[in-house]
């Protein structure tokens, strides 16, 4: 390794090559509870000839790789577990371009995601995906991840606006992808291939995403429901209407206490759920949609519906939906924040699931998340240092898992599988599906120097039975 | 080829075997002027099981397999053109549901995909994607193409519809992926890489797509220009005044005489350009778009502007617009339609290139397309007999596709690759990239059974310089 921190050391210069024990405990680990291992040094290129560089040598020497943007990801994916280098991007942090002609943006992979919406705001233009970490979060782990975010259900997630990317490869060669294009069909589809697959096949050096007309109006309002059968037939009734809302959020009892404590908007702690549903567009078509919501909501049992009168009301109720981790975090010294995700029909069902695993197990689970798509967030608090409850954690989890993939879901909808989840796996797409996503992992890199350790685990789960 | 016959007639029944020379003629060609080749057998599996075995048979004896819907796709996608089996749907064309709780649809391949535009309309909901072959085309074609239409710049095209796919890879194994889940992070996405693999990659048995809610309204405009670049500039204003039209079409002086000649619907045979624009959505918010559209059209100089008064008016231009390519068909014995595509700003700059080299190369070509998404589609009408003709014409595209790269466009938008455009999609993707998709093909099917010659070519065409 000394040979290699000489050489970065030449071509970066020593300001950008770290490898203090201090740096290197600063990288060692990510948001994700009961993951950390040293990387051997840290490195901050400046160009995608540094990073071609350095991944040039580190093929040439089987050495790891650990591309990071802010490392808030969920699922230890940029936990660098078999050491070695770990990138950053602090210095490749520009946004390149904004065409408002063909509505797109070019940026750098350090550029952070609220930045991007600013710009694309100030130009009339919106950038829809906007996980919860957005105002640390890098486009560079975004693209990584897939993120999603309050919004997927309406505008997709982070893949639907990559269009082109630029690429080094684990050879060190450097790939160009895709384009300012709506239609393109040239080969097979490696933008997004490369969008979701968590650093292990190449490093995004750049990005072109695209952009859509800013709405013009946005409405926000509350419901609150005594059970979550009448908040989850809510969510049915209201897309089986024909509207699909820019935002429809769930908190469960739980979370709703936790939150009210934390930020005090006046939550319902009655309640046995909340719904927070947004809707964007033309002015009278917002309006339509939400009276037809508010309307919809107050037949399906809400005890209370509240239509934020004001942007501020509006930014306080949605303030109270992003804090719910934050919130939930001061119960416990641990907070376990998973992500599964089921067919927006069957969200009732998995969180009932939930609250049945949870006692099971004895253990404390709040559930809140995108209730549109299907993508909740179970919400373990807990304490990483009592080793028997921790047990009854992760069987508990197991179960979760379980539960999702008999609904028709999967164990992961915009968290990524990481290290964390990867024992897992195989529940979702097959001993087939791993079978074909190590053949394309060993297309890309024979060398296994990209993010190693990730998505595919040494041993899988067995399969719980409930 | 005897033995795989009998295996075959074994497990199909003989009616589902095909091998006289005139079933064998029938398969021997598709949507693309210029390629035959004769397959060894057509089947017709009824199961993916039957798919499965068929596939089996062949990787294990190495034969050739060429996935077939409709034979619609214009780059030799479905030409056997090294034999083999030719692996027909007829018999997996079902519905199998529409879930109109999670606004899905589940297919065989062999449905048509106007069948799919039906079954969706009636539960209230919408599949955008329409390719101009929708009336013949199935969902498989679609599917192993990524096809594109009109309404590509508003609602995407093929693959931002698929969520979930089962597939018989090329050692036989059948792999489920995705599902009725709007979001899904769990390791790659092969739903996204399979789709517009053009069946090199497996055989797609079964899909789930996404529908949409049915829009209320929709409203059709026909605008008529003196010049190609006032009807460009017009696309752009639109698009920056916020507006996405769900159509946006073009076609030049050429295309509109033929098409005036074949469906007299009143075309203006002086314009040099006429744009056909249609919005979808809320009542209140068509006619809005549509007003506006319409100012910006005569502010920017349209010599005319029709807005169809009534839907019987408005299928009457859009007939004119779909007609495009069977009109261009009656001028000479043979019509090659390619869809070298620009970033949309590059509309005007494009068209005039492929006048120029028209032109020069002393060919005729005529130009529609997808103004709103770039996708043109220079048709050019000779006749493959004359072969100093011929010569003429493939020296003026491989000059219209390096126009299109130079505009930082790409080869083909919708058409696919195939076998017509392998030498040509280096200059698209680099040589990083044929390797990276060749490293691809080759983790799915070391054997290359599936669709082989198509997207690779022997021999790269040299890159012309204009």
């Amino acid at each position: 390794m000394e040979q290699a921190i000489a050489y970065f050391t030449e071509i970066l210069g020593s300001a950008h090559v770290r490898v203090s024990h201090a740096d290197r405990l600063v990288y060692s680990y990510d948001g994700t509870p009961g993951y950390q291992a040293l990387p051997d040094c840290i490195v901050v290129p400046g160009s995608t000839e540094d990073v071609s560089a350095i991944v040039t040598y580190c093929h040439n020497h089987y050495i790891p790789i650990v591309p990071r943007g802010s490392g808030t990801n969920l699922s230890a994916g940029t936990c660098p577990t078999q050491g070695g280098v770990v990138v950053l991007f602090t210095r490749m942090n520009q946004i390149l371009e904004v065409d408002t002609q063909n509505l797109t943006m070019t940026v750098q992979p350090g550029v952070v995601t609220k930045d991007i919406h600013n710009a694309a705001e100030v130009n009339g233009l919106f950038y829809p995906p906007d996980p919860s970490s957005q105002a640390i979060s890098t486009i560079g782990g975004n693209i990584n991840e897939n993120s999603g975010g309050l919004r997927g259900l309406k505008y997709g997630v982070t893949k639907d606006y990559v269009l082109g990317l630029q690429v080094v490869l684990p050879n060190g060669h450097v790939l160009a992808t895709g384009g300012k294009l709506t239609k393109d069909v040239a080969g097979y589809d490696v933008t997004k291939l490369i969008v979701g697959s968590e650093g292990t096949l190449g490093i995004v050096t750049e990005a072109t995403l695209k952009l859509v007309p800013r709405q013009e109006a946005k409405s926000t309002l509350l419901a609150s429901f005594r059970s979550i059968e009448e908040a989850a037939k809510t969510v049915s009734l209201i897309i089986e209407q024909a509207i699909i809302p820019a935002t429809l959020e769930f908190m469960d009892k739980g979370t709703i206490a936790a939150v009210e404590d934390f930020v005090n908007v006046g939550l319902p702690l009655e309640a046995a759920a909340v719904l927070l549903i947004e809707q964007d567009g033309k002015q009278e078509v917002v309006q339509e949609d939400m009276k037809k919501v508010e309307s919809i909501c107050r037949h399906s049992g809400a005890v209370n519906v509240t239509m934020a009168a004001s942007e501020t009301e509006a930014e306080e109720l949605r303030r109270a939906r992003r804090a719910a981790l934050s919130a939930l975090a001061r119960l416990a010294p641990t907070t376990i924040l998973e992500d599964a995700t089921v067919p927006r029909a069957n969200v009732a069902d998995m969180v009932n699931a939930i609250e049945q695993i949870a006692r099971k197990h004895d253990v404390r689970i709040c559930t809140f998340g995108h209730a549109g798509d299907g993508n909740l967030h179970p919400t373990c608090v807990t304490d990483a240092r009592n080793t028997a409850e921790m047990e009854r954690v992760e069987a508990a989890f197991e179960e979760i898992f379980a539960a999702a993939i008999d609904l028709g879901g999967t164990i992961t909808g915009e968290h990524g599988v990481g290290e964390m989840k990867a024992p897992y796996l195989a529940w979702k797409v097959g001993e087939t599906g791993i079978e074909v996503m190590k053949a394309i992992k060993a297309a890309f890199d024979p060398r296994n120097i990209m993010n190693p350790g990730k998505l595919f685990a040494k041993e899988q789960r067995k399969r719980v039975t409930l």
